[in-house]
């Protein structure tokens, strides 16, 4: 059976920390130099075990093993928000590298079809999952020419400072290799696990997601001269707009239902002029899209009310296409809980997972799975995101245990 | 009795209008080149009309006449909002150069002393009323080498790019002269005056205003894993706080009280993350005192409400040292009334001031006195802001019967 090497494990997460290390946290966004240099570190690490490695176009770092039969894909994403935490991604992308380093050194399973992956861009400083959406074919050549980042550099500038140029894409397709599933181990970055004194969490689905733009249209004037009865005050919709969301989204909200309201934007800002526009970005999950469905319709229902209320003009809008819940596979989420029983009886909770990831965009193509460890506190994307060292290791035995069950299952 | 020239009139506004202009608008803040053009261009306009001129170290433009007596000083400001209308300090800067010339061409008034003044930076790039403060001695050379404006000048630097650095500051104590009032005229820029279809405002007094920050502490988090009763939302707060003086202010207000909470900073402002900071800051504005001391108190109410509902930490504190209300010269006053209803009998109202001035300066040091005509609309500090040419001449003959009225009464 596999058995992992604890020591190796945090010393190859402490390395990987040290690519944009800043304070406790990092800062490595996707193609930035500290990235690419995280990623070729990782292809030598790989190549080093005996994997075929490559890193394409965009910058997904691929660990390929050289054995046939139906292949299980593990790994997650190394690129980091603009100020993030240390383990995020990278935990998941260790994981897979020790898991293939223990694969190898293992007689039961040194011949087993396994392969790494790190993942570009799952923080969108580009586009949210851009590895993991050029792999599975959502994006073409004419897309990727057009992408912009969000501190305005030009998707193919990047690559090319990188270094990528001259890289082809590897996808789903081109590699025609025969996938069995992905699994995908990650910090849960909430705080349900550390709470409740629980060690793994087995994701059972990825939340239902929608995002709705509020936008309130009035008439900008002087703070001090136009009166309370003249005023088009953008501000005082969107204030109340908000407001009542809070106050009434809990009569519809399930058990998992969070909204939250993070960005606001009032023109011109300034204490002594009333606000003639004003917007807001309203962002609500559940495992259940009915419950979408209903808290969709309320945001409306009070947009209509404040255009009744106000001499403004309150619109709503999609920001973007509702996201669906994504099942995670039930034969592999079995293999995980049944792993995590065996390291950690009684520990082993099955959660759905409110945050996006890599794995939502993969069940595309393939079954897909993903593991929870606990994050302390449940803080995450800030420098104090941190777990504790025998959840990580526990977790990684886990993670190598039922990545195991499976290949072996597959390819009995 | 003095006449002014109409034709002269516009042509000086228009011409004024020119440094800076953009699109209908101007753009002319504070010791930008485009102001000390303005400047310069009046310094000549106003020696030509025999005035000892001079523009001070600040910036200021004086026009001294030389006629002993006890004088009259009658002036605006030329600089405009970053991006502001063509007439707010300009009108009464050129009704005051129209002044002087039509004195000038009057048998009875020529010997009169009137003086001429453009403040600097009423707008407040680098402080508000910079001018009219340096000039009834609230500022020492101290402060003004630690000014720094909006955009990150120094104030010394711009004095010194504008060929200042050799001059020294005109100040009411230097200039010992025998003050009989400071007289102002502006355009309303709210929209009293023109509803009412009245033609001339005379302010009574300069109302008070208050300015307060309240500041939202909570946690930062990830918004898709965070549940709903763990989290600490700092705009949760904001939002209710906002909605709560707008719902309840209408209680406390009077007549014209005004409250405007046009700042709000959400942090890191982004839709994904639970905001763990937020900023608000509430002006609120009135004629009585009383009854913002009444609108503070509730607003801290307010603030202990939300501390006790929401696992956060709000704080109110003053942005600024309350503003007191300014009672404009009641003599005064009646000149310009009387001047009003003889030029437009049936068309004058008495009114406060929403906007603070620098006749609210003044005061400090003489007798002052306000005059308002009708904004279009009631806009102003935007591009649109205008007046009609017939409300911009009505009002320019009531201004100069009455410096001319005034300045007879005291001398003679």
């Amino acid at each position: 059976m596999v058995e992992i090497n604890p020591n190796r494990l945090m010393h190859h997460l402490q390395t990987l920390r040290q690519f944009g290390a800043k304070d406790a946290g990092v800062v490595r966004p996707a193609l930035s130099t500290e990235d690419i240099r995280a990623r070729k570190w990782l292809v030598e690490q790989l190549s080093s075990v005996g994997l075929q490695t490559d890193l394409d176009a965009v910058g997904n770092v691929f660990g390929i093993s050289p054995h046939p039969g139906r292949a299980l894909l593990v790994g997650s994403h190394s690129d980091t928000q603009p100020t993030g935490g240390w383990l995020d991604g990278a935990l998941g992308v260790v994981y897979a590298l020790e898991c293939a380093q223990a694969f190898a050194e293992c007689s039961q399973s040194r011949n087993l079809p396994l392969d790494v992956v790190s993942w570009q861009d799952e923080e969108g400083r580009f586009l949210g999952c851009l590895g993991s959406r050029s792999f599975v074919g959502l994006l073409d050549d004419e897309d990727l020419n057009s992408i912009t980042s969000k501190d305005g550099v030009l998707l193919r500038h990047a690559q090319k400072e990188a270094g990528l140029q001259h890289k082809s894409r590897r996808t789903f397709k081109s590699l025609s290799r025969d996938y069995g599933g992905f699994f995908e181990a990650h910090i849960e970055q909430g705080p349900t696990l550390f709470d409740e004194g629980a060690s793994i969490g087995v994701v059972d689905h990825i939340v239902a997601l929608r995002s709705l733009i509020i936008t309130f249209d009035g008439q900008q004037n002087h703070a001090g001269t136009t009166m309370m009865h003249l005023r088009r005050d953008a501000s005082m919709g969107l204030y109340r707009f908000a407001d009542q969301i809070n106050r009434r989204f809990p009569e519809f909200a399930g058990e998992r239902t969070v909204w939250t309201m993070g960005r606001a934007l009032i023109t011109p800002n300034a204490a002594s002029i009333i606000p003639g526009h004003a917007s807001l970005e309203l962002q609500f999950r559940d495992p259940n899209e009915a419950v979408l469905e209903t808290l969709e319709k309320e945001a409306h229902t009070i947009a209509q009310e404040i255009n009744e209320w106000l001499p403004i003009v309150v619109n709503v809008m999609r920001a973007r296409p509702p996201i669906a819940p994504v099942a995670m596979s039930t034969s592999m989420q079995d293999a995980v809980r049944e792993a995590g029983e065996k390291h950690a009886p009684g520990h082993v909770k099955t959660m759905p997972s409110g945050a996006f990831h890599d794995a939502s965009i993969l069940a595309q193509v393939m079954p897909s799975a993903m593991m929870f460890i606990p994050s302390i506190d449940g803080i995450s994307h800030d420098f104090a995101e941190n777990s504790r060292d025998e959840d990580i290791i526990l977790g990684c035995r886990v993670f190598c245990d039922a990545a195991e069950t499976l290949l072996l299952q597959w390819n009995r």
